[in-house]
């Protein structure tokens, strides 16, 4: 509604995936080949974005981190998708003034801890609260999705699903909240940091890469969309049996997919499968689950427990690491939420982010 | 023919395959999902066997690198398998006799360098030779298959193809001899020995876990076997492109199944991953394939090469590993041999393995 000369700014949270996005049956619209299922995070971890819509700038301008970046359209600009998604946004308010946005993570970028689901969760809303366009949450989910698939599910707090959806336009490609936090508040993330340097390989040419070449993955597809049923029913029941296994699973599927691509994909390192024997060993010797480890692209881990036994788990993880990780303990997350003025990332002096201390 | 008193001794060389044996359709008979291709090593790495038949004993007696075993068959003995396969060929030639079998190898044990496909070999050639069977080459393999699946390709030199076979008696599964190393003289191999510890799960809890839990295993079957037949079509025409790109595709394919299995199984580790890099990019730099990385089940790295391309390769290695590996640059081996009295590894007068200097 804030369509006047203020910046918007929207605070927006990761989300993990139990069962994961790899493979796009269409990689202009970031449409997958199975649903999926995630926990949006806890604040530990965020990504805060202002929007400001000024006649004061000549050109459409990003700001990530500090680093400035202008927003073309062209196939050839790092960031056209985003363009492209904010000139469309812009086409349905009509208005003609430039778009100025800042944005900034607490965590480090392109590690494969989510940063940017979080981006375009918050970029999103931010841009659609700016614009006054009063999107509703399943079409701001659509525009998400074309920023960065798994962004989609980090417009809903709690449990999320992206539902694949079977349209060729994407048109039922959208994500939604399966629950709310409350409805299973001892579940938390523990999420084990054993590398913050950017990954050897993107997201985006993984998920091509795998597509393109991995034998296996042809198969993954059905396995993982039907693994999405059983989690449904297992949140549903708070079983966390069941969701620990699954969840286990579908890592190890998808990163199997990575390895049988060509060239192979690597992102586990050792500290990874220590933290994998950590998790198996100490759910043998509970004898039940007690945690349950999964990872996205890149080395660093998210074991799911409970409130109850995260202690535990934790020591499980010190004991198996030594020194060289930084854990963190994570609740869910309630969703994109806006900020006060005062939170602004955007110095309306100078139009530029403000500076940092 | 030896049936006197002289122990018969045998040296024999593991392989490497290049399209692998992972995952069966009878485990007790050893019988295969897909045939398998390997090139049998040269003796850097060997495994000596002496066998003898005496009275002078009481039981049937095995000594692994100085270690005592009793060779039963019952199947709660530790090797009841090779207790059942010598037992069998002794039948076959009605010998009362006892069998005395030492062996030993020239590098560590189970760490994924196939020191029972060594040790299957020189046994049953050991053993059928001591006992005067006279068997063919054909059925020899058949024997050693049932000692150790991949032992059964060690019994030649050059490349091997063992057969999967069709038959529930496992009567067609057997390994022959593709090409003599004379065929392709310029392939060697570099082993890269990263980590001379055990591996973590044996080769045959591998096998077992992988075919009971693995989704994706069920597919690699169909791609392993296809892979078979165009790799023998590769190696007729010395296509080392070929040859390399099957080969590197079928250890990622045989790993992926590993880490899709529950709970998943890592052989590879960093210095694994730093091998496969350092192979991509320098086949990358060159403009075509100069060399193939592959793994059995364990970390460290056989790179097929050409003895044109070994030293450009080594560097590679070196650079990406720095002094953690230690290199070892193989020819192709003849299979089998016999040797003298003289390197007998048993102690006539105790009846003992020869005392170590």
């Amino acid at each position: 509604m804030a369509t006047g000369n203020e910046p918007t700014t929207v605070l927006a949270t990761p989300n993990i995936a139990l069962v994961k996005y790899w493979g796009r049956r269409d990689s202009r619209l970031n449409l997958p080949t199975n649903s999926s299922i995630s926990i949006t995070l806890g604040e530990g971890l965020s990504t805060r974005t202002s929007v400001l819509l000024t006649n004061r700038i000549r050109n459409d301008t990003l700001y990530i981190n500090g680093e400035r970046h202008r927003l073309g359209t062209a196939k050839d600009e790092k960031f056209f998708y985003i363009g492209r998604v904010l000139d469309e946004l812009k086409r349905m308010d009509g208005t003609k003034k430039r778009m100025l946005v800042v944005t900034e993570n607490n965590y480090p970028t392109g590690a494969g801890l989510a940063s940017s689901a979080a981006g375009a969760a918050a970029l999103i809303h931010a841009a659609s609260e700016a614009l006054g366009l009063n999107l509703d949450a399943k079409e701001m989910s659509r525009v998400a999705r074309l920023v960065s698939g798994s962004g989609c599910r980090s417009l809903f707090g709690g449990f999320a699903i992206w539902h694949m959806g079977k349209e060729a336009d994407g048109r039922d490609s959208y994500a939604e909240q399966l629950y709310a936090p409350e409805h299973w508040p001892d579940i938390v993330d523990i999420v084990a940091i054993v590398d913050r340097g950017r990954k050897p390989v993107s997201t985006s040419e993984g998920h091509e890469r795998t597509r393109a070449s991995s034998n296996l993955y042809k198969y993954r597809a059905d396995h993982a969309e039907e693994r999405s049923m059983r989690l449904m029913d297992a949140l549903k029941h708070r079983d966390f049996e069941s969701m620990a296994h699954i969840t286990m699973r579908d890592s190890n599927s998808m990163h199997a997919c990575c390895l049988d691509s060509y060239p192979p994909i690597n992102y586990l390192n050792d500290d990874s499968v220590r933290i994998m024997r950590a998790v198996h060993m100490l759910n043998d010797a509970h004898g039940e689950m007690v945690a349950a480890y999964t990872f996205d692209a890149g080395p660093n881990a998210h074991v799911i427990t409970t409130r109850r036994n995260a202690e535990r788990v934790m020591a499980a993880l010190k004991d198996s690491l030594g020194k060289r990780a930084e854990l963190m303990l994570l609740g869910q997350g309630s969703g994109p939420r806006i900020l006060g003025a005062k939170e602004s990332l955007i110095d309306m002096e100078r139009l530029r982010p403000v500076a940092h201390e």
